[in-house]
């Protein structure tokens, strides 16, 4: 995951963004009797679905130790049952004209097809079929396990800017697991087996830790009637993952240096420790984050792009993020790439230039007004996309928001005053609550 | 914890220490049917008993989100049981003129009295009563948890080098629990209620996960009889404490910087992540790395008094330490605390050139005979008062290490070389195993 490119294609898309008008669509929300909590979002422009089913839980609840375990299970999770062979389930998919996939955060696991609206039952028994009865071998579990490392080999150890970022993440968060990358521990990952495996299935992998999103040409009573046939038989465990440990107070300011030959373009970041929509006591101050992270680093008209690339040529790129939607405290970063012949130092002087000019003298009302712009345009982009909708919604019911949440957040954003977003600037950007980074290439050293 | 006011103590003591030769107690192991051992060092000199239970867990052994339960645990242990009303049991010790206390570590837990030879059976059969048959209530938890909280004000809160350690010890460990203290985090402290004391209770204090140690005026068989007598009958829980999560590698150089107003004299400490004899695949790298702890920094002949305080004058103290008996990867730690008109980063400097010569040169064969010296000499010291002694064998053996590593250590630190000692230091003090921490007061920054 490299949030720095992240970054900077979010910002493309968003510069692109049309002007246009917000349409929520309908959504139903129920209830099956094992507690499988039921979405569906209606979109009748064309005769497709998409079947999401979400688990409410992700890397950040794995047990100590076994790092790696919930994003390894998404792997497994295609392995097979008695009914759907190893291999079978996403050919039976793509023979009915659709696709699937699966992704693992530190927050969820969820499992996704997309299919003619006709066929929808299809994959929604399928999907039933692996909660309950997936089969596992030692040997299955042995060989999936040599595919995570190779999987790690190639997006972690083989990439400096990766290593760095778990370096780093590990220094940010003092307690929370949020500090352990998605992938995991490349030596916990070797050492997890099929009792690892076997205890988190059967704890977590049920219908009351799972959410059903389905978008699409379907009406609530079709997808009600199908999910009591299929996830309605499937018994709840009556267990969930345990409450996660939180952040102690951040006290001391914390800084990183990590130098590879192999890193070609050395830059700044720096995250700060910071409230989300769900976990902070006052929504309003994530939405000000969100318009602040977008003022500070998103795209050419961004105070860092400005400041740091066009006025004082000191770096070449320059960015930011902030995941609004994370369950629980996140990070909210910042970064810089220096032009030739300018140090990090002189970089992050410029990025702290830029911060204290926000804390001192506010944003603009021009900002303000830009910003709500780009962040309502790309809710509309991805209203207008059934799998992005979809996705939107189940996120967000997984870490414990609400509808209301999702639909209310573009007008609470435009809500958001100059003076909320300078004072978010004031009262989260302080360096007691960050780690700064520097990789640097091997030479520099 | 203060390590910067213990590691001044430990210098002065071990520069006290007289020429004197070691006689090694005899030492007689055996286990209960319950699965606790006994360990009996006999000290036939005054009739006098040591009787000491160590639990083989301790803070680092909590369950996430429930830090600070082992400490919090071993105040409860006090509160009474059927038989022995709470405040009694000292009581009955003090009454029998005997004395008693206990204490928390990140490895163990331990209680003892110390008492006349022939009443050991009164502090052995309440010891053994309270293992099995606490009896906690919500209110004497809730009363005992702001004892707890109280304490953690006074130790920790009001204490900013206090509150530094924490914040340095969670930026040096990545993913072993050694990141956070034995206090544990106050907001976890705060919600600690009496379903997790019972769930500590019941999993982990049995026979089965404890060590007896008896010291003083008795015999092996004496020791047995009664054991089998008041611990025998307890059951053992068959549950142990789970594997600890282990440290990935550490790849960037992390530092650290906290100011506080109260803070009267800045310091500079530095932490390396390094193994220890239970944890390392070389036991000769622990014994290298006890004599490089004290070559450099133990006493005013160490190189950093040499250096930093009589050479140079920028700073007016300096030390090290080291904990070779940690269970677990662990620190290895150096300080200085600048000399007036001297900055930290001047100290620091002139700290990084003495571990540079070091690393270069290597150590004097006088400095090696100092320092094997000074380690005999402290055993001595310990072998000579009968607590002591039976602390360092309860605390070997609840870490995992055998009578023979305790009786083997001086040995094995008497046959290390100075290359070894140089290797030491060149394999293990790199930057990027290493916290470097700044405390300073607020007007500084």
């Amino acid at each position: 995951m490299n949030r720095i490119l992240r970054g900077a294609v979010v910002a493309l898309t968003a510069l692109l963004a049309p002007v246009a008008a917000l349409a929520e669509p309908a959504v139903t929300e129920f209830e099956l009797d094992n507690g499988m909590k039921v979405v569906v979002i209606e979109d009748h422009r064309a005769p497709v679905v998409t079947h999401m089913v979400w688990y409410r839980f992700g890397s950040a609840d794995e047990p100590p130790g076994k790092s790696g375990i919930a994003h390894f299970f998404e792997h497994l999770m295609f392995k097979g049952t008695d009914e759907i062979p190893e291999g079978a389930f996403s050919k039976i998919v793509a023979e009915n004209g659709g696709s699937d996939n699966a992704f693992t955060s530190y927050d969820y696991t969820a499992y996704f097809q997309r299919i003619a609206a006709d066929r929808l039952e299809i994959v929604m028994k399928m999907e039933a079929d692996r909660m309950v009865d997936l089969v596992l071998t030692p040997e299955i579990v042995a060989t999936e396990r040599d595919v995570i490392i190779e999987e790690r080999n190639q997006r972690t150890d083989n990439s400096p800017q990766a290593r760095f970022q778990e370096q780093f993440d590990a220094a940010l968060y003092m307690n929370h697991p949020y500090g352990i990358g998605v992938i995991g521990w490349r030596h916990e990952i070797e050492a997890l087996n099929i009792d690892d495996a076997l205890a988190f299935y059967k704890a977590y992998y049920s219908p009351d830790n799972a959410i059903l999103v389905v978008a699409g040409d379907v009406t609530p009573e079709e997808v009600k009637s199908l999910a009591e046939i299929h996830y309605g038989p499937v018994p709840p465990s009556g267990v969930h993952p345990a409450p996660r440990p939180k952040e102690p107070p951040h006290l001391a300011a914390r800084r990183l240096e990590m130098a590879d030959p192999r890193v070609g373009q050395p830059y700044v970041m720096r995250s700060y420790l910071v409230p989300t929509l769900k976990s902070g006591e006052d929504p309003r101050e994530a939405a000000a984050l969100a318009v602040l992270s977008r003022i500070l680093g998103n795209g050419i008209s961004s105070r860092f792009a400005a400041a740091l690339e066009r006025e004082q040529k000191v770096a070449i790129d320059t960015g930011s993020w902030y995941y609004a939607t994370a369950r629980d405290e996140n990070e909210f970063g910042i970064y810089a790439v220096p032009a030739p012949g300018h140090s990090l130092d002189e970089a992050e002087a410029a990025l702290d230039a830029v911060l204290a000019e926000v804390i001192a003298s506010g944003v603009t009302e021009e900002e303000l007004a830009r910003v709500k712009w780009l962040i309502r345009s790309a809710e509309v982009y991805e209203a207008d996309d059934q799998s992005q909708l979809a996705r939107k919604y189940g996120r967000a019911l997984a870490v414990g928001l609400t509808v209301a949440d999702v639909q209310g957040w573009v007008d609470l954003v435009d809500s958001v005053t100059a003076e909320e977003v300078r004072a978010a600037a004031e009262k989260y950007l302080v360096l007691e609550r960050s780690v700064t980074g520097h990789l640097l290439t091997a030479e520099a050293q």
